[in-house]
Parts: C-alpha cells; sequence; structure tokens
C-alpha cells in the first residue's frame, strides 16, 4: 500500500470514529495533556493520522475535508508530505489564511458539534475557542481521546525511569522549593496548587527522565497544599531510591491515570490555584470550576531565577560544550581540506559525538540544525535523509545546536563559511554579529524588559532592510528545556522583566531565500552590574557560551572601536576558558580563530 | 489676611459646600470636562482652593482633612506652597503614597459618600474608581459643580474668538475629514459619533481659538452623524465668518450648555460611539448606557498623520524658529559677555521676543522652561519672579521651549554652557546627545511602536548609570497641542505603531540634582525610507528642529565616526537651513557654532 493510501485509511478510520461519537468535525492538535511544546510519541497523533511530520499544528477533520493548519516554516514540508493525501494545507499566517475558528465556522453548518480531547486543550484556549464558536451556533465537545480507538501501534505512556537531580547541580533542594509554593499558596489566599507544567515538576522536585527527547522532563502531575504533595505519576518510573527521595521530599505518589479522580474528591469549598494557560480543561472540569482558582503561581520565575549553584554549573557546561565545538568543528574542517565527503547529517553526528564525550553529558538539548547553503534560510530546518546535503568548499554553513549537561544546558548557533566569503556574505555576517553584540553590551536598569532591549540585536540589520521574523531570545532551562519563560526578548510585548540569574539566548539571524541564512546565537545571563544611588540597580549581561565568531566573516570596516574591544575580549576569554581542556594541536587551532581582529 | 488664612477660608466654605449636599468627601480634580491636560482657568478649581499652582494633582476634602496629591515634579513646590495650609502632600511615586482611591478607602468609614463633578471625570475613570471604592464599602457620587457655589471671582467659560485654520495650512477640509469620521461610524456599525476631545474637534473642523493658553483649541463638544454634525460651543465665540464657514461645512451649531439636554433626546435605539477614556462620566450618563458604545475611534491616529501640506508647512515653522533662537541666543550670549544681568525669566522674555517677530507666530505652545543650574535638574521647571536667578559665566543652562506657529508647532530643549564645562558635565552631555542622535538614525519596519525604540536613546546613559524617568518622545499636534497622541516613545508599553507622518519628540535627558540638568529635544518627523521585497516597508526619521549643539559641550572621544558624521550633516543643514533667515553677523555666529567636530 502506498503512503498516501495508509494515510487515506487512516483519516477513514479516524472519520469512522469521530462520526461513531456523533460529532460533525475533530480536532487533533499536536501537543500532549500537559501543554508541552516538544511532544513524546504517545502524542503525535497529528503526525499518525496525516504524516505530517513538523512540530507544529493540528489536524482540523469533518465529515468530508481534512486540513492541516501550519505556520510558515512549515508551509513547504506540509504540501509536500500531505500531497496526494486529500488533506489540504492551510498556511498559517498568510493574509487570507482562515484561522482554526475561522477554518471550522466556515466549513460546518449551525447545530454542528465539534470535538476536542479535553486532555489536550488548555482551560483558557478550551473558553475563547468555545465562545467564538457558540457565537457561530456550533458547539465545542470535549471528548475522550477518540484517536486512540484507531491507532494501531500507539506508543504507551512513556516509561523512563525517574533519577534524582543531585542538589550538587540543582543548587537548592525540593523541600525549599516545596516550601516557596507553600508561601505563594498562602500568598494569593488559596489552599492548595495543582501543576501540570512538565519543566515546573522537573524542577520543583529535582526529578528528571528520559520520557521525552531531548527535553528531560517526567510525565507527570503535582498537587501541592501546605499538609502534603502528591505526584501522579506511572508506577513502573519510580525506582526504589527515587521512592525514598520522594518519601525524603514529604512526596506522596499515586498512579498518573486516577489525577481526575483525585481532582473530583478533592474537598468542597478547597481553592486550588490552576495556571488556566497550561491546564486541561479535563482537569478544570475535573477539579469544579468552584474549586478552581485562575492564577498562576510565579513558579515559573523561580524556576528561571538561576542560583549561584546553576549558574557555576552552567558555566563549566558551557566550558565543556566548547571544547566538543572546538574539536568537532576542527574535524569538520579537516575532512573538508582532505575532500572527505561530509554532510549535513555528518556533521550533526560528528558535534553529537564529541558532546556525548564530555563529563556530565546528558542528551541534546534539542534537534540539531545544520543547513547548509540554501537550507541555511530555512529557519527550523534539520536535514533528513531526504533532505541531506553534502557540504563543499564555498558557501555558508549555519549550524544551531546544543546539549544537556547535568550541570547545564546549551544552546549554540555559529554560521561559518567554507571558502571565500562574498561580500554580501559579510556585510550580513557583520549586521547580525554587530546585533548579537549590541545586546550582550547592554547594561539596563532593574524591571527592563525583554521587549524593550530587543531592538539592539536588529538595528544593524534594520539599517540594511533585512530583519528575521522569529524572536531574538528565549529563556533556557537548566538541565530541563531548552525553551522556557517566562522572560523573552522579542518584538512583541511580555511584561516580565528580565531579572539577575535568568539565561535568555541572544540570536539575531538574516535569511537570504535560496542563497543562504546566518544566525549568531550565544546564551546571556543577566546579573547585578552596580547601583546607583538616584536610579537604584543597574544589570547587564555575561555572555555564558564559549566559542569564537568567523573572522573571516568579520567585517571589520563596519565595527566601531567598542564592538572590536568587545569581540576580541570575548575572544581571549574563549581561549583562556577552552584552553584546559583541549589538545596542543586544537589549542593551536583555536587560538588562530580567537586572534585580535586587525 | 495672610495667605495660609486665604486658603484656610477657602477650603472652610468648600467644605460647608460638601457637606450641605451630604458628601463626606469630594474629589477636585485638575482637569477640564473635556479630559484635557492643559485647563483654562474657569476649571483651576484645584488652585484657587488650595493654592497648589502645579500642573497635575486632585484636591483631597474630607470632613476632617485635605491633601493633594502630587507627582515627583511637584513634592518640593507641593510642600513649599501648601505650607501652613493645613492641607497634606501626598507624594505620589513613593513606595509608601496611597493612590487616590486607597487615600480614601483609609480615611473613610464604610457607608461614607464620596463626591466628584461628573462632568470631571472620565466614565472610564469612574467605573474603575466607583468599583474600588464599592468593594470598600464607599460610594462614589456624581454631582454637579460645588466649588462654583463657594468660588468667588471665578472665570467664566473662555471665550476667545473662534477662527478658521486654513487649508493652505490644513492640507485636508474639514469636509473631507468629517467624511472620514463618517467611514470610521460605518466600519464599526453604529449611528454616530459624540467626541469630547478638543484637540480632535479643533482638528476636524479646522478651527482654533484662545480659550486655552499655550493650546489654541475651541472648548466645544461635537456630535457627528450620516446626516448631520453639531458643534456646542458658547455662541459669543462665533463670528460671522465662522458662522458661515461652518454652514458651508454642514455644521450646525448649538450651545455649548444644551449638550446633555441633546444627548437625553437623541432617539431611543442609535449608537453613538463615545471615547470612554476622554469622555465626562456625566455625558456618558446623559447618554445612556443602552445608546453609549466605548469606542474610540481612529481619530487621533489620523489626525497624528501629517499631510504633505502640513509637513512642508512644519519644516517652515521649524526655519523661522531656529532663526528666532539663533537671535535671541545670541542676544543673551552678548548680555552675559557684556556682564548685563540676565535671569531665566529674562531667557524666557528674548525668546520670546524673537519668535513673536517672526511670520505667521501665534503663541508659545508651552510655558517656556529655562533652568540654569541646579533648577536645570528639575524637570518641569518654569521660573517665578521667587524662584528666578541671574544666570553666571559657569554651569549649564536647560532651555525647553517652543512656539505655535499657524503653518506648525515647535518643542526644542537645548543645554549651552556658560563657561567652561566640567569633564562630568561634558560626559553627560555626549551621552544624551548620543542617546538623542541614536533615535533620529534609526531605521525600522512599518509597525514598530515607540516602545520598542526607546532604548536606542537610553542606552548610553544607561551605560554610566543614569535614566531618565520621563518618556523619550511625546506626540505633537499641528498648529494644537504640543501634548497628543497616540504615538509616544517611552519604556512603557503603547501598541500604536508609529506611522509615517507622525511627528514625535526625542528627550533624552540626564539630571543631576542640585547641580545641572542636561536635556537635548528635536522633534522627528516618520517618513517612507525603502520597500524591501521580503521585508516590506521601513520608516526612519527626519529631524525637523533646526537648531545646532553645544560643541564645547561634546566629548569627541566618546563619539564613534557615524554618529560624528551624523551631528556634522546635521550642523550643516542647520546652517543651510537657516542662513536665507540671518543677517551676516548672525549667519557668522551660526557658522561657528555649526563647523564641522574635528
Amino acid at each position: 500500500m502506498s503512503k498516501t493510501d495508509i494515510i487515506k485509511g487512516r483519516i477513514a478510520s479516524l472519520r469512522e470514529a469521530m462520526a461513531a461519537e456523533g460529532l460533525d468535525a475533530l480536532i487533533v492538535p499536536q501537543v500532549d495533556p500537559h501543554g508541552s511544546e516538544y511532544v513524546a510519541d504517545r502524542w503525535q497523533a497529528r503526525k499518525y493520522f496525516s504524516g505530517f511530520t513538523g512540530s507544529a499544528g493540528p489536524l482540523v477533520l469533518t465529515k468530508d475535508s481534512a486540513w492541516v493548519i501550519v505556520d510558515s516554516r512549515y508551509w513547504l514540508q506540509a504540501a509536500d508530505q500531505l500531497s496526494g493525501t486529500g488533506i489540504g494545507v492551510v498556511e498559517s499566517g498568510k493574509p487570507d489564511a482562515p484561522s482554526l475558528e475561522e477554518l471550522l465556522a466556515r466549513s460546518l453548518q449551525p447545530g454542528a458539534k465539534v470535538g476536542i480531547d479535553g486532555l489536550l486543550i488548555s482551560q483558557k484556549d478550551y473558553e475563547s475557542l468555545s465562545a467564538y464558536l457558540e457565537g457561530c451556533g456550533l458547539s465545542l465537545v470535549l471528548t475522550d481521546d477518540i484517536p486512540d480507538k484507531v491507532w494501531e501501534g500507539r506508543s504507551g505512556l512513556p516509561g523512563g525511569e525517574i533519577f534524582v537531580h543531585e542538589l550538587k547541580y540543582a543548587g537548592e533542594a525540593a523541600q525549599a522549593k516545596l516550601d516557596a509554593v507553600r508561601s505563594m499558596i498562602v500568598k494569593i489566599g488559596v489552599d492548595s496548587a495543582f501543576i501540570g507544567d512538565l519543566a515546573q515538576i522537573a524542577w520543583l522536585l529535582n526529578i528528571r527522565s528520559t520520557d521525552v527527547a531531548c527535553n528531560p522532563v517526567v510525565i507527570a502531575y503535582l498537587y501541592v497544599s501546605q499538609s502534603m504533595a502528591v505526584l501522579f505519576v506511572e508506577e513502573s518510573k519510580l525506582t526504589d531510591e527515587v521512592r525514598a527521595y520522594l518519601a525524603y521530599c514529604g512526596v506522596t505518589t499515586a498512579p498518573y491515570a486516577v489525577v481526575d479522580k483525585f481532582l473530583v474528591n478533592l474537598p468542597e469549598g478547597e481553592k486550588v490555584a490552576v495556571d488556566f494557560g497550561s491546564i486541561a480543561a479535563r482537569l478544570v472540569y475535573a477539579l469544579g470550576r468552584g474549586r478552581a482558582v485562575a492564577s498562576s503561581l510565579p513558579i515559573n520565575e523561580a524556576k528561571a531565577v538561576r542560583n549561584q549553584i546553576q549558574i557555576e554549573g552552567t558555566r563549566r557546561a558551557m566550558e565543556r560544550d566548547g571544547a566538543a565545538l572546538v574539536k568537532g568543528f576542527m574535524e569538520i574542517e579537516s575532512r573538508l581540506r582532505s575532500g572527505q565527503s561530509t554532510t549535513e547529517i555528518d556533521v550533526d553526528a560528528i558535534l553529537t559525538h564529541h558532546r556525548s564525550a564530555q563529563d556530565l553529558y546528558f542528551d541534546l538539548s534539542f534537534e540539531t540544525i545544520a543547513g547548509y547553503g540554501a537550507h541555511g534560510a530555512i529557519v527550523h530546518y534539520s536535514a533528513t535523509p531526504e533532505t541531506n546535503i553534502e557540504l563543499r568548499p564555498e558557501g555558508l554553513l549555519l549550524v544551531d545546536s546544543g546539549a544537556s549537561y547535568l550541570d547545564g544546558t546549551t544552546d549554540i548557533t555559529r554560521t561559518i563559511a567554507l571558502g571565500d566569503p562574498t561580500d554580501d556574505m559579510r556585510r550580513d555576517y557583520t549586521a547580525v554579529l554587530k546585533g548579537n553584540v549590541a545586546l550582550a553590551r547592554a547594561v539596563f536598569p532593574a524591571g527592563t524588559r525583554g521587549a524593550q532591549l530587543d531592538v539592539l540585536a536588529r538595528m544593524p540589520m534594520w539599517t540594511l532592510g533585512a530583519n528575521y521574523l522569529h524572536g531574538t531570545g528565549h529563556g533556557v532551562g537548566h538541565f530541563l528545556n531548552v525553551h522556557e519563560g517566562p522572560q523573552s526578548i522579542r518584538m512583541q510585548e511580555n511584561p516580565q522583566p528580565l531579572l539577575a540569574g535568568m539565561v535568555t539566548s541572544d540570536e539575531p539571524g538574516i535569511y537570504r531565500a535560496g542563497r543562504y541564512g546566518i544566525r549568531i546565537e550565544n546564551l546571556l545571563l543577566a546579573r547585578h552590574a552596580f547601583d546607583d544611588p538616584d536610579y537604584g540597580e543597574f544589570l547587564s549581561f555575561e555572555t555564558l557560551t564559549l566559542y569564537p565568531f568567523d573572522r573571516s566573516l568579520i567585517n571589520r570596516s563596519m565595527l566601531d572601536d567598542g564592538e572590536k574591544a568587545w569581540i576580541d575580549g570575548y575572544h581571549a576569554e574563549v581561549y583562556r576558558r577552552l584552553r584546559p581542556l583541549l589538545t596542543e594541536a586544537e589549542a593551536s587551532w583555536l587560538e588562530a580563530k580567537c586572534a585580535p581582529l586587525d
């Protein structure tokens, strides 16, 4: 049977299951019951039924049509993967593209019922979608797991063993963090909190697992009151050691599947804080609107502010990561020089090989992006056997990669020239570098928000008429998810100030479609700079990432003295910090890359 | 009778009038029935009853206490002016300072009634204050004009004659603007609009008056439907010429005082768009909540986007204003050199003298700020006979001034050294200049908001540990108010993008309390820069203001090549544009000020 016939068959059986429930349409979201960005196989229903493999975008099924709604990163890929399946592509972001709700409204007759798994939509999204559809005479029904009935070979719940993230890396005991949550509970005047966000749970309890690739979270829910804490988790994931540890922390465990019943049976009148933005609508329903208090405790903010041990760990992880990159890029350079065939996938393999040889290495922190030539201009490109191309001694290679170490998470992008770069490449690279450096050099009063600083990274390319439509910076977890809030540095307003201890990326880019892409990314630690008697505390950034820029791509005439001095200082620091981890040959290779600009 | 006894007497009589209405507290706001920032004498009740002359801050009266709530600009002045009167100062902005609602809540017993003139509070503020007070068991009562009963010698309604702002200056006929409002009305699905904002009315109808010092607005209301337009205005303000003009525009007039009755008698079921942020609560009450539709039509945005004739007019006004400043500062310099006594008030008088001699001069656009030495650090300082000091051949003089010309409005700040500046002064001045220039040189994609660009003006001083707590830029009206929205450039988020044709100030500053203040302000016109095939339209700024910076205060070593080139280019343009309006002597004086930096 052909691939498209397989998909057609799956869609047909899903449509039957939908009809059996009396539904006129079904939304199959790309998300898990915890609102995660990265999703374990068990919840890849959209991928199984449609064949589209992108990391975002729901499948929308009616009695006679099907669509996948995808953002600009995936327009081409979705069109390609869905071709011949009968599933249409809604190119979200194009002026005429309908939103999910508009698509439903224009495809259905009044009175129609739209189903969505009540575990796969947040309470907040449920409320707004439901209100919109009601306005159109449609109704939104929270269903059970309909795809499950017709999903052959579906993965079970992720079964990764839980392990303890040791205090020497985490820097703060779970008991102390639970106490802090209990104080937050008192402060907002509720009785307890129910948490579904996986990174929050892993951070609060200092536990990790392998449930989700590249994201060492544990699939679980957590309930915290003044007298108890209950972790809802598959029993099979608990070793004796972890059971003992959790008991010591005062945390009871209960099966993952009983969370619904637990919530239903909480005492009447108990006020439970839940974050409507991340908690599944079905769980708020179980809790009952009388008990559920919409309130996001500031756990994300507490998690984002690194303690001193996490900061020191991250610095050490950056050194090992930088050393691995030196070894990796040196190997790539040498292969290219000797004419040995090297592809984008090889770049990934080589860097992963050297990273995994480092102390405290755990996993990649996300799928490596190694985009050569025109592939570099595809912002979320990830090489597959079908797209993989061989590097040649010309053009630009963009590599965005990172790893989870027990003591910290890395995320770095470097763009390198494989031959003599053109003037355009050097102009664009230098503009991106100027933006990166301008943000890294910022000094700002406490209370400043990321949206205020974003322009520093963009102005050098705005003057060239270029821009990048992604954010400049995302928060980075500590041996957790590579994308974590609450802070960000982007054009859009976000009221969260940048606090001392937060780690945020700095990754401006220029993308020349069909030619090349350039991005330069370092991680920045916000930290206390000084106190002014009149204007209070000021913060500045420490650049955590340690790997040189490509000097052959820098147009020195575009740099002012301050920028030159900053780059030379950074390169000297990179060499000083990585040198102890390198062989003589590696050190002399790095020394040349770190030489002062003329 | 002493000044404080006079105030005590006035407070006592106001308290009696309050009690006669059965009220336990009375709020006397510093505002007019149109929500204006600058207020005609008739509505200066706060000033009359308290003796405090600042431009903002309400008087709050209870049976046994009285306070004025003032922001940091006025902490010292209020303490001084209110001393001995029994009226307390609430220093708004200090951590412990109560807000208006907190002050009422903690001063009154449950059940107490708080009064406020229903014409002197916007519907939006009324709703939120009312809800807050209800939560504390208090009630907010919309009253008539209670101060009027005990206000001796109160001014009547401003009686300035209306005159037509000619099409050759306004660039767009009133009929066309009214048609645009009618299209907005259709677009949002209402029947009509009721407008209380004075700048909107003056702009829409191309009429002006002298009702409010420095703000050539007309005290009026405007009702617009598809079939009619009614201007509510004192009959005495209408000349025959203006009557004929309004008739030609299809605008009926009615007495200012009948606006209430007109609103009450509108047809049932008519939907009237009103801006709850600016319209008085009593008028929304008159309209009835069934008819009032909270909706701000985009009139402010239309008003803020200059047409080509307004832009050309503003350029010409800037030339005349710059020439007047050359003459004025030359005279000040010469007086100081010859040892002739010159005070801050003299500076104002000299500049006003030269401005008023210019073609098309109408009025100052705001009260001149001429702050010498430590006075320069008081952000909204305005010299009075009591504070006025004499200039000496040392230190810094900060002058923030501007004028309304028929073809445009100016607003410029320059800081000059009267003797040899210190290194600190030069460092601070150059940091402020770098910030000013960085914003002026910005290039940005269409859709960019002011809050995104604000940091450009601040970063040079943030790196020195300094900041300024005012905004970087306010919108400026065209022969109208010197402060007009909707755009701004400030740290706080404002969703309004900067559009081509908008004029916004660029005025970073550094204030060293007790020593000196430095501010440099130019007006910037946002305009189309270029279209990029991938990233769309980009905008940049044209610096409209024409007057040199003080070269003696520039520390060249702090400037990079791009900044130097920009300053030299600006100075060359200033000289080129002002030269035709100057005598030989003035031109050679200016030429030296505009010489290239080394």
